[in-house]
């Protein structure tokens, strides 16, 4: 019998906003593993980590380079032989991922690697997107609104088409392409209507009106709310 | 001192996916409240009701003709003033709601009431559409795409205008409009790549491809994911 891989969304930051199945999954796994950054930073094992008992195994997958996470593709090679090995051995592998799995993850990568063939569960987790509507206390969509969510690594004209034509939207990864997207809100005279929310619910959670920020860098895990 | 309002999402059905936040503050609450149809079923106490106290004060907030949810501004008035008597006795009201407060929530009615005169609190939750993806065991969005929420309450023309332009798509509400809805997906070559999902992560939680169902409408809670 070969284990169950479980990609499991450990919420935007704070440890409270996971769900219960999370803490039961994540407090009784015998293995779990994480992306990680220059062999330690993991944001998503820091927010699980009241919940991470001892002796629990960890599989770590360190991702060189990881500028903008782009897919470093040997990395999530190792990653996903390192979790078959476990699987292989009977036993279930818990993936902690920031967020939700399958809403922008880095859980797609080994998603993609072993679901064919290992028995694979997502547990959905609460997004940054409406954490950073409830830090600013302002609904995301409501009644008949349009959604939209883009990510601020599209180029320029993608970015600007869909902003031109929106109502409610979340533009997220907002990271070093803060200058391009706040050129784009300025054009499109929605600078007013912005609002950034870096590291939303974390204990370095900072909201700002966009039209105040100077710079044309932001933390990675920043939302830019904008209401038209 | 006058209470504060919290509003708090379950999650999109099964209780075990309200976040540990959520589960805390239900808990150990004075007074919740929460919307109810036919002066009983209300899905988010439903959801809720495993962590709900004995001797709990409970606000039902009743909602008449409930048809598609139409705002019943009576009923939110009434509701809103029997949730600020609590509050102005000194008690915290929490509010339940399903999926997300600020994701389409029903709480906006109460917050556009209440959120200026009494300190208001919003606890995020899981949102419907990614509980959608992980019971198909489908990435809702990766990478750069673009994703879009879509209310199928939505004029036809807008819809079709909508969906055309689109590479992600989570529509939601779908109810008695499903017939509206599968006809714009057929015409725009998208049947094939539709999936229905009935109550994701409840009991009775059903899934379809779309081109196999037949009828003009669907339950309330149902979304469909397209992938273009």
């Amino acid at each position: 019998m070969t284990g169950t891989l479980y990609g499991v969304g450990v919420g935007p930051g704070d440890p409270e906003l996971m769900t219960v199945k999370a803490w039961r999954l994540i407090s009784t796994a015998d293995v779990i593993a994480y992306l990680c950054a220059n062999g330690k930073d993991s944001t998503a094992r820091d927010i699980a980590k009241p919940f991470i008992a001892e002796g629990t195994t960890e599989i770590a997958i360190d991702m060189p380079m990881r500028v903008e996470r782009e897919p470093g593709e040997a990395a999530y090679d190792k990653g996903a032989v390192e979790i078959a090995a476990s699987l292989d051995a009977g036993k279930d592998v818990i993936m902690l991922c920031e967020g939700d799995p399958f809403f922008y993850g880095s859980f797609m990568y080994i998603f993609e690697r072993l679901a064919a063939k290992y028995e694979t569960i997502v547990v959905p987790g609460v997004t940054s997107i409406t954490a950073a509507a409830a830090a600013i206390g302002q609904p995301l969509v409501a009644r008949n609104d349009v959604l939209k969510v883009l990510p601020a690594t599209l180029p320029e004209d993608k970015l600007h088409f869909e902003l031109a034509m929106s109502q409610a939207v979340a533009i997220i990864k907002v990271g070093r392409h803060f200058g391009k997207v706040k050129l784009i809100l300025a054009e499109l005279g929605l600078l007013s209507k912005s609002t950034a929310i870096e590291n939303a619910t974390h204990e370095n959670q900072k909201i700002t009106a966009v039209e105040n920020i100077e710079g044309d860098a932001l933390p990675y895990f920043t939302t830019i709310i904008v209401r038209q």
